[in-house]
Order: C-alpha cells, then sequence, then structure tokens
C-alpha cells in the first residue's frame, strides 16, 4: 500500500471486526443502555485505576467539543497552542459545542505550549475584569501535533498553573496510545495522576472503526454529559456497536501493541534516514515531519509513496505509520530516501 | 426475542455487515473521499431522479439538527408537530445546530401537521414585525411518531402553503422507507416532487449500524454542508464504513424489502387483534399504538414480550416491527392479546 | 394627544429627565463603576428588604435574555405562557441568551400560566432522560400580557412546583409597579417572599427614558452576570446615566405612583364603558382588552383615538394607559365610546 | 477634573443634552418607528454620499457584535489585531453574535494589522478544507488601539486583498470621528470609497450619552438586521432618544468640532513633552501611550492626574484626551511632566 499519509486512512484491526460481528446477535437495549455499556466503565476504570465517566463517542471532534462545553462556559477561555487540533482543524467545534467561547493560542517549541508563556499570559489576565474572557481552561493534545509528547514533569507543570488560576485541564488524546507507549507508564500516571481533568481518548487512529470516548476524571466537569451527547446529535441508536469496539481495542492490551508497532516504525525509519533527511521535531512517537527537497519529495511521490506535503512550506512533508503500516513498505520507503 | 420495543434495537441486517467486512480493505483516503462517496452520491441520485446532495451521518439527531441549520437562521421559526421527534426527543438539538432558532407547534390529528391550524399560524405571524421569529421552515416526521404516514396530496398541501411564505419544507425521515412502502410510489415521487427540499434520511432504525444521510434536493439550502457537519463532530475519518452501509442498504431494494416486512408484520397483528384492542391512530407503517386495560399490559410483560409503555398515559402501549421481527414472535403477541 | 397605543410611546417623567440633567456633571468612571453604582444597589436592597444583586439595564429583553441564561442551561427547557412577551415577541432573545434553551408553552387563562397543567407536564417530563431538555426554571409575566395580575397564592402555588422540581422562578416586570399597585403590598413580599428567584424590574414602560434592571434575590443564579452583560453589549460605557434612571424612578415613591394614575385611568375607562363594551380579560392594572364592533374602531380611529388593533382578531383593541394620560384623553375616549 | 483616564469617562456634549430634552415632548411611535428615525438615515446617507443602512444601537460592542453575525457564519472566521477592541475587549461579544465564529490575530506595528501577514495567512488557508473554519471578513479598528490611524492607501490595500479572497471589512469606528479628522477627507472617502462595507460608528466616546450606529454601505451584508437588533435586546423602546443623540451628533459638525479638540490636545501634549516621555507609538488622534519611570508615574498620580496604568506593563501610561478636556489640565499635566 506504501500509505503513510495518515493513521486515518488505515482499517479496522481484524480483532475489533470480528467484535462488532459478535455484537451483531439479536435485538439490545438501544441509546446506550446496553449491557455493554457498564462493563465499558468498568473497563476504563480499571485501566485508569480510578472513578471516572466515559461517554463513548464517534470522533475525537465530538470528545473535544464535549469537553469544551464541559470546561468552559460561553464567556470563558481555553488555552492550547496555536497550531493545535483544537484551534485550527476542527472548524470551529469547540465555539460551537460551548456556546462561543474564545480559545487563546500559547506558541512553544515541538508543539507544545511554552509553559512560561503561558503563565504569562495568564498573569496578564484579569486586568480588565469583565471585559475579558474569563480563564477557564488549559487544552493540550497528546501526542502533540507535531508528533512529540509531554513528559509527566511538563504535564505536571501544566497542572501546577492551571490550579493556581483554578482551570481546568484537558487532554485531546487523539494518539493517546502512542503516546502511552512512549511514556512508558501506565494510563493513570499519564493522565489524573499529572493533572488531566478530562481526557478524549481516541481510538479510531489506532484501530478502531470509529470510537472515541471522553473520559472524565474530576467529577466537577461531570455534567448533564448524556444531554450534551443527545443533543448534538452524537447519541448513536445502536451504542453497542461502538461500546464494543472500545471493549475489544482495550482487550488483551490490543491498543498498546498497535501502539507499540506504530511508533517502532516511525523509530526505524527515522533512525534509518537520519544522515538522509532533515527532522522538524523529535520523533516520539509514531510522526515524522521531515524538510526534503522537492524534486526528491516528487521522486517519492512518482514511486506510489502516500503521504501529505504540508499546507504552507513547500519542501515539508508527514508521514505517519499505524498499527497497519507493513515493515516491508517503511523499508522499502527508507531505500527511496537514502538512495536518492 | 420477543422485543417489539424498537426498531432501534434490532441488530445490523447481515448484507449491511458483509458491506463493512467488505470495506475494510487496506487503505483509504478519510474523511469522506474515499471511492465510496460518488459511487454513493450516483446511488442517491439515480434512487430520487434528480439532482440531489447527499451527507452521509451517524444519527438522524445530526441529519436534523444540520437541516435545521440550513433552513432556518437563528432569528427564524421552524413549524412542526409538538409532539415531533424534532420537538420533543432531541434535548435541543434544532435549536442547538440553528443557532437558538425557536419550533413552533402546530397540532394535528394522527402524528399528522393540521394543514389548515398551519395555514392559520402563518397568516397570524408577520404582524408584530421584528419582535417575531421569522417563519422559515416547516418540517414533517414521515412516518409520523404516531405511525402515520402522510399522503402525497397532504405533502403537496403543505408545499403549497410553504410557497405562500417562501418556507423550506424538510422531511424527517427516520422511517422513509417504512413510509414509501406504504405509499407504493417511487422515492421521488415521495420528497422532491411532493415538494420536499430536505429530507433526514434514516437506515439505522431499520437495519443499518449507524447510517444515516441528509439528502438535499433544492439547492438553495446546499450550503457549507460539510463544514457544518465538521464542525458538529460528524465527519467521522473512516467514512468509508458509514458510505458502505448506505450502499448496501439500497443495493437490490433491501431497505424497501426490510420495511416491507415490518409493515407486514404491524398489519398482521393489527388486523389479527382488532377485536381485542383499541387502537390510538391508524396503523398505517409499523408502529402501532395501543390502549389496552393494565392488567392486561401487566400480563404481556410477564410473558416476557418487550414494549414502551408511553409516557403519561398508563395504559398506552407501543409495539414497533423491524425488518428483524420474526413472525412467529408477532403470532405469539397476537394469541397472548387474543386470549386474554 | 389621545395616545392608547402604548406606554412605550410616552415620554419621560420630568423627574426622571432632571436626574439625567443632574448626573451630567464632568467626569465619571464608565463601565459601571461610577458613584451611584452602589447606591442603586443598596436602595433596591431597601426597597425589597433583603439581599439582592442588581444589574441595570437598557431594555426588558436583554434583562430576560440574562435571566435565562442565568436559569436555562442549553439543554433545558423554560415553562411560560404561550402568549408570554418572552415567548412571542423577543425573536428568540431567550434562546439566544441561552445558548439554545426551549420554551415550553403552557396554557391558562386570563393570560396566566394553568397551575395544574404546569403540574401535569412536569410530572409528564423525564420519562425519556437525556432525550428531553432538561426543565430548569418557570417565567411568568407580571403583569401578564392580557393586564391581569397574579394573586401572591398563585405566585406560591407556582414556586411550590418549582421547588419539587428543582426549577428557578423568574418574573417579567415589565410593568411590576402596576402589578404592585394592584396587589397593594410591598415588593419584597410580591417577589422573593412570594417564590420569585429573579425578576427582570421594568422601569421605560412607567416613566424612564431606557432603564431596566435584574434583580437577583437567589444567589444560586448569580453568576458571572456583568460577563453576560458585557459580552451582550448591555454595558453602556456611560453606566451612571442609566443609574440615575433607576435612582429618580424609585425616588419618593415616583414609580408607584405613576403606575397609580395608570392603572386609575384604566379603571376609570372600565368603569364608565363597561355597558358599551366586552372585556377579554379582568382589567387588573393598565392594559384592557376590548371587543368592538369594526365600524366602532374604525369610527374611534377617525375621531383621532390611537390604540393597537390585535393580531390575527379584527375585533379586538388594546387600550394602554400610562403614567403621561391626560385624564381629559380618557374621558373623551369613554364619551366616544358611550356615545355610539 | 485633570481626568485623562477615559473619553468613557467623559460626559454628554450640552447640545446632545438639549437635544434629548427637546425630543422628551409627548407621545411619539415606539421601538424605531418614530419621526426621527428616517430623518437618521437621510442625515447618514448625506454624511456618508451614498445609500446606506443605520442601525441606532446604544453600544459599541453591540454594533461590532451585529457586523460580526452580518459577515461571518458561525463556521467562518474573521481576521483582526490581536490587540484589536474585537478579540480582547468585549467578553467573546463577537464570538457569541455569530454564534461561535473564530477570531484570527493578524499581528502588526502600532496596532495595525501586517498587511503582508494578513496576505500570507489567507494564502497559507484553505489547504485543509471543511477542517478549517471559512476566511468570512476583515475587521480593523479605526483609530487603532494603538491610537494611531489607518491611511486611505493602507485602507485600500486591506480591501484589496479582501476581494480577491471574498472576505468583507468591517471597521470599528468606536473613535471614527478622531479618525476622520486626523485623515483630513470626508466620511465617505474614509470608509466604502476605501472598501469598508460595515462600521460601528461611534459617538458615545465622543461626547453622546449612549449611541452608535451600525452603518452598512455593502447591500449584501444587509439581511434582517432588525431582527438582529432585537434579538440582542438592543432595540430600546424609545429608540428616539437614541436617534436624537445621533442627530444631535453630526449637527453643524459637532461631532467633527468634538474630535478635533480632542485631538488637538493629544497634539499639544505630545509636542509640549516629547523631550521628556517616550512614546510607544505616533500619536495620530486622541490617545497617547507613554513609558515614564514608575516613580514619575506615581508623581502624577499623587498630583491627582487620572490615567490607565496599561497591563502587563509597568512603566507604560494611556492618556486619553476628549472634547470635555480642558487645556488648563492638559498644561497642567504638561507642565507635571516637563517639570520632574
Amino acid at each position: 500500500m506504501k500509505n503513510f499519509r495518515s493513521d486515518n486512512e488505515a482499517p479496522v484491526h481484524p480483532e475489533i471486526m470480528d467484535a462488532l460481528i459478535k455484537t451483531n446477535q439479536g435485538f439490545s437495549e438501544s441509546y446506550g443502555y446496553d449491557e455493554l455499556s457498564e462493563l465499558l466503565t468498568a473497563q476504563f476504570q480499571q485501566l485508569f485505576g480510578c472513578w471516572c465517566e466515559v461517554l463513548p463517542l464517534t470522533t475525537g471532534t465530538a470528545a473535544n467539543g464535549i469537553a469544551t462545553a464541559l470546561t468552559t462556559p460561553p464567556y470563558g477561555a481555553i488555552y492550547c497552542h496555536p497550531n493545535s487540533h483544537l484551534n485550527v482543524d476542527e472548524c470551529g467545534a469547540p465555539e460551537f459545542f460551548s456556546g462561543g467561547a474564545k480559545l487563546l493560542p500559547v506558541a512553544g517549541k515541538n508543539g507544545k505550549i511554552d509553559i512560561s508563556m503561558l503563565n504569562q499570559q495568564l498573569q496578564n489576565s484579569g486586568h480588565h475584569g469583565e471585559h475579558e474572557s474569563l480563564p477557564a481552561a488549559i487544552s493540550i493534545t497528546q501526542c502533540t501535533e507535531a508528533g512529540t509528547v509531554y513528559s509527566l514533569a511538563e504535564l505536571q507543570a501544566i497542572k501546577k498553573i492551571a490550579n493556581r488560576y483554578g482551570l481546568a485541564v484537558h487532554m485531546d488524546g487523539a494518539r493517546f496510545a502512542n503516546a502511552l507507549v512512549t511514556l512508558g507508564v501506565d494510563a493513570g500516571s499519564a493522565t489524573w495522576q499529572s493533572g488531566i481533568d478530562l481526557l478524549s481518548f481516541g481510538a479510531t487512529k489506532n484501530g478502531a472503526m470509529m470510537a472515541e470516548a471522553l473520559v472524565i476524571f474530576n467529577p466537577n466537569y461531570n455534567k448533564q454529559i448524556k444531554r450534551l451527547r443527545k443533543r448534538s446529535g452524537h447519541l448513536i441508536s445502536k451504542m453497542r456497536f461502538i461500546h464494543c469496539q472500545l471493549l475489544a481495542y482495550l482487550k488483551n492490551d490490543l491498543w498498546l501493541n498497535m501502539a507499540r508497532h506504530a511508533n517502532a516504525q516511525a523509530q526505524l525509519f527515522t533512525t534509518s534516514v537520519k544522515d538522509s533527511v532533515s527532522l522538524l521535531y523529535p520523533v516520539e512517537a509514531n510522526e515524522v515531519f521531515c524538510r526534503l527537497p522537492i524534486n526528491q519529495i516528487e521522486y517519492l511521490e512518482q514511486q506510489g509513496f502516500l503521504f501529505h506535503r504540508w499546507p504552507g512550506e513547500k519542501d515539508v512533508i508527514r508521514l505517519v505509520f499505524s498499527f497497519a503500516t507493513d515493515e516491508a513498505d517503511t523499508q522499502q520507503l527508507i531505500q527511496a530516501i537514502t538512495a536518492i
């Protein structure tokens, strides 16, 4: 296939497909009140080692949107990286779900919010009272849109600031599995123990068909979530088919094994081509951004390799490795690049 | 199973499940730009015999919500039946998607808008200028929430009023297949040829896993629909798995055959019990509302029959028949009722 | 002038105009932080005999809109009379301010919510869980749009229901002064002591230039009201000119004296014409709705009397009496009607 | 008074107060349908030398909010300066009025959007289709928040970009009079002839009590503006008292004379202190931002001079001169600074 364009283009993992088939037995309660629902919550609570509320959904945009509605009033503000998916890639979904909250960009290297700039911006807020939006939340992406991973220390530093100003911390975990594999810690350590109040838990990019979940660790943000889901059209009538995907995803560490493979392919690639290409960011998960001469980019395209040319920068490409990446394809890509 | 509670509780039809399995081959373009997308539009255009725009979605609430956003400005009003799903069963989704439009109830027998009352309400509108919301759309449900079906003549009468006042006509077709079977006409006759501008085309209640589509016949309402879908979190990254459901649903008249079976079971039931129960509405599709003595309702429940007791009316139950209803179950139910 | 069209068409009372002139001395803190602000709160607290928060505004629509935002989440519902200003005369402002909440009409005679119907509707709510909007508030208009006045007993009966279902009670008091005069009780008895949580306190219809206030008695609904005002564009930079109107309005019972005059004119009229016209509702404040033969309506118009013909009913007119109604005009109108 | 804190703290000009008094004669049609309304439109059309629609309002926030709703759909984006009032000083009003549109900051020196950066950002937009908000408008402030004035050439350069990308151009003219005096051209040249589609025309900062107007030059953006005003609570019932302020404001060039005085005071000050203080921006209208040693700032405060210390920068103060600034006060301030 030689497809390095996006983990969204990968298929559904066979074990998840099997779960869908097995779930399709006879009648079952609709609108989320099926038997798998409670099982799912139990699984998540075991995974994270704590109480948590789980709201299954079909897209990360919905999870991020509902998270925003829970943390940020219409007159509130959310701090996020200027390049975050939340800010640039959801056509204003956070604004929609929150009823018009404001996203305030905080820049930083390698796709991460710069912590001292965040602190500075918050220190400067509040001087103009009701004329300003109320700081309400910080949202970070893990892995970031640059393919990097916040360390636990970085998460905790963000939490410290959040606590000082009474803000919620939301993690957009569209590629949470990839980050967790990189961090090498358990799911609880990477989230609530490091100060995360709400997590958009992604599965679709890592082998599910369409299954995500909003996981709420802080009960302060657990308000009428079912109505928020229904009202935005995200209550599937046959919810059991979302539930079963998530259960299969977690079963026997399938999700971590898939992420491990994806990350390993990215590392294999990076290590192998490091003398031939210029990397834009440290490669810490399953995405690689590299700068290549344009004629080389064109050559790779002619060879049938699929990848994204990055908007606004003509000599930058993004390669994404997934659970479905065939190592033979990775090797071909390495050879093509090193041979140039 | 003896489940007559809801067609939402039925499983996925095997042919649709097969389509999902077959679609799960290798990589494919994400976010709706896969190969099935154009095919789907072509199929819908052939089905309806006209140009139309098709926006695949996972829920009817989303389809209705986006339809509302397309027809009705925030300062606008939508006329609908007081018992319509739009008005009472979507936790304010139309208000959310439209940015606060107003739903104006127009009562009527058998779940249908009373056409002369609709006309009267519109005649009385506009006297107070900018103080009133702007009439913008009429939304009808086909089949209605009472299990009845608007005739083509009724649709055309509504259209006539809509034209007089410059309103869009939206059809919530969560059970469109069942209505079409009852009407015995082609899909185009039942929609755009009878004045429908936008159709929420439902498939989930009739055998799909989670697949609906907003179908736009009137290009005036075809504005930035992809952004509306994205922004509300309804752009699945692996859209091919929604597309394939809809294609399988239409293939070889599967959808009509399923609806035909469901309607036939409802008729079988109704005809068989007509001397034993009191029907609330004419049975014209796959739903039956009947009034029974409470002790009989309890008896049926004890026998393991599943159905809804209707909120607010203690002696009314709703029975829903679906593609998956086993005729043996229907017969058992008939016997149980007639034996009482 | 012979203007009985609306108290909105009356001028500003000279004492309020004087206050505006006197306030226009030199510089003063802007955006509501002027010296009159605290004085105003103190005056309102004294008037109502309790703690209360006062948010000065320029329109009743803004007061009602912000009240809705405070009591009702976007997924919530507000119960109100179908003919209430909130429901039919604000172009969807409550929906706008609340982010899409739903207004649920509860009919009733004489412009008042029927209390047993309200109870019934609430009993029937909640059976469908997250599919329904969450009941959040009851809004009543005092005086009602029919010119009638809820008794304290009626208010308390509404409160009892509100408490049972955990709802806020909001009073749209565009003509609160007229109601208070009719009730003959103090302001506290007519509001928080009878269960009102928030009051839209109107002054414009009763002699102010543009001055209203949202008065919050229940601190549970006192959240970020200044941001809600700012964000909706209702923070006037030179707020002192709103504050001074309200202070002058309350001073020496000016507001009650004005309302007393208006109500007395309505009574004078009603008593004098009672054998000649048919009243639609009991006349309990400053508005009179009467049914007259169309040729008589036309005759009155030819005589130069100004009033509203009621939309949708060709033989109904509304007469409004205000602080500025000249008794000579009232007498002329009486003579014209009784002479016919 | 020695108040240099804000033109919002100045009183109402006596001629405007006189107009209010004169307007308070007897009854008049309410809700904007009084006799002054048409006169006002005629005056604005004469002033700008073109067709235009005029929507009187009480705040600039409302004018900016409605302008945003007219130009930018909920899924759209508005380009503005990061320090613009729209972006930082309205508690999210543009997001509220537009239903969640996105403000995209474009930095630039002296409070002005950098035109090449604007062009660059627009060139980079659109690569990600429906995932991005739709560029819809550019909003500039004239005078800017830095007290500078866009030249006609700069406005035209912005318009050129706007045309290329199909964007509306909105001018937030809270201090439009001050800018016009600086530019020395007529009102039409400074607006529609330089590409402005909508103008928030401010009067309150320059001597009115509470009177602003949204002026629409481009009929494409003239859609249901009265409903937008009503629905946001900005339709004052006694609108004649807003109309008369605007008429008095324009009469005999009162507005320009007031702005001329304010600007002249700022120039007098700047010229006189230029060797003693460091200016942050060119002084082109009635605002002066200067950097002073903190002890000098404190000294001025002790002398009773009122001004703003700028949030986030401890040695920066803002001085604002208004129509009501007494030259004696300006001279005292000059002496105090030059004497240090």
